[in-house]
């Protein structure tokens, strides 16, 4: 069974860049909105998380750009969890655009677990029990 | 008779700075999705717009920030269209968090009406019917 | 006599929208960019000041647009301290292009003055006779 | 023989997070920062390169994150052509803490080479020489 989530969105006209497109810096920070949304769609949302001292940091990020995304497009994140073990996860996304439907891009992050005083932590069993 | 709108969006982790708070500049990219969402509610789009060749730069921009957004609160951009005439249109704006109720923060901005070169125009009358 | 100080940067293409010009919002970074210069110049780094438990939030910013910035344009950022009393310090910007010289924005920061717990508070001595 | 650039700049209030960190989607934007300036130093400037029509978009970009950068911190993006033929192009980058010295990240980029249209096109001879 995978855990996943899907997240709609907009382009943002500050998002675009001169060559008419959204610039790719955005899909990263779109990415985290999946993930934002996958882990509420659990019932733990990654500001609780943060409350209880665990943090995610990306310490690899990836992206493959197909087709442009443009101003006020209507786009899909399609957010999965992809591993995850001792202090390490993976998540995949597919950004897709609605109309005309269209996979515009896809990626990948490698986030860390630290825990207070930003050491690496295994995933809290809550958290655990909630993504297997 | 007011031309409003109400926008919601979800602050993200990319807009927060180290003060642990949404960062002021992305305000002004917040009032863009209000005037966005206003046009689209009139059944004009500023994308369609910018195809006729018409574009409606910010030759001012100015907001008042009242209490904090924080990450992963729920924000309304409730937009108002607040003069038109000639070659210029104002919006206003209210940010209000959800929950707990607040507002967070007021916005103007004011734009030129420019058409093919650059050139400033009158706001075409289409656009003048449905924001009269 | 007036505490001043000029920044330099160069127009980062993420920067720039798909008017073909430098978006707005981000004139609200470049006049931070030079709060922190200014401050810099006293010998007194914004970095430092916030480990003594200082911060400065924007509790007003507003600007006016003359002339677009465009890509890898190099431009000066010109900020002046315009006031300091009690809690709350006042910044001026102006915007230029090197080449062909123009004004291309002013612009405009209200600041809070909060220690620690985010209550406002006086501005330290000892800043206060570096801006003075 | 390789094809090099360093550039400098400082971590900005607006590009970091409440981990207290640049953000990592930042990153993404300084390594096109430090390809500008590699393009500059070769005599070819991209924004000159647009306007012959030429456009190189981002088609997959990667990072690593090895250490986090800080609010003010002088970093030095270093950028590397790691290769190019046909439509292709290919850039490697190091981001680097000037005190105390760190490697922070390291990324790469690969980009399409497009001509007028949007159609891909074999590298102009012009700034294929430079490159070489």
């Amino acid at each position: 069974m995978t855990v996943q989530s899907v997240s709609s969105l907009r382009v943002r006209y500050v998002e675009t860049d001169q060559m008419g497109v959204a610039h790719h810096a955005n899909y990263f920070a779109w990415f985290e909105v999946g993930r934002t949304d996958l882990l509420r769609g659990l019932g733990q949302t990654y500001r609780e998380l943060e409350r209880q001292g665990i943090r995610l940091p990306v310490i690899e990020a990836e992206a493959k750009f197909l087709k442009p995304a443009l101003y006020d497009d209507l786009v899909e994140i399609h957010t999965s969890l992809m591993e995850m073990k001792g202090a390490r996860i993976v998540f995949q996304y597919e950004v897709r655009r609605s109309s005309p439907p269209a996979a515009l891009a896809t990626g990948r992050t490698l986030h860390a677990v630290l825990g207070e005083h930003g050491r690496p932590t295994r995933i809290p069993a809550d958290l655990r029990a909630r993504l297997g």
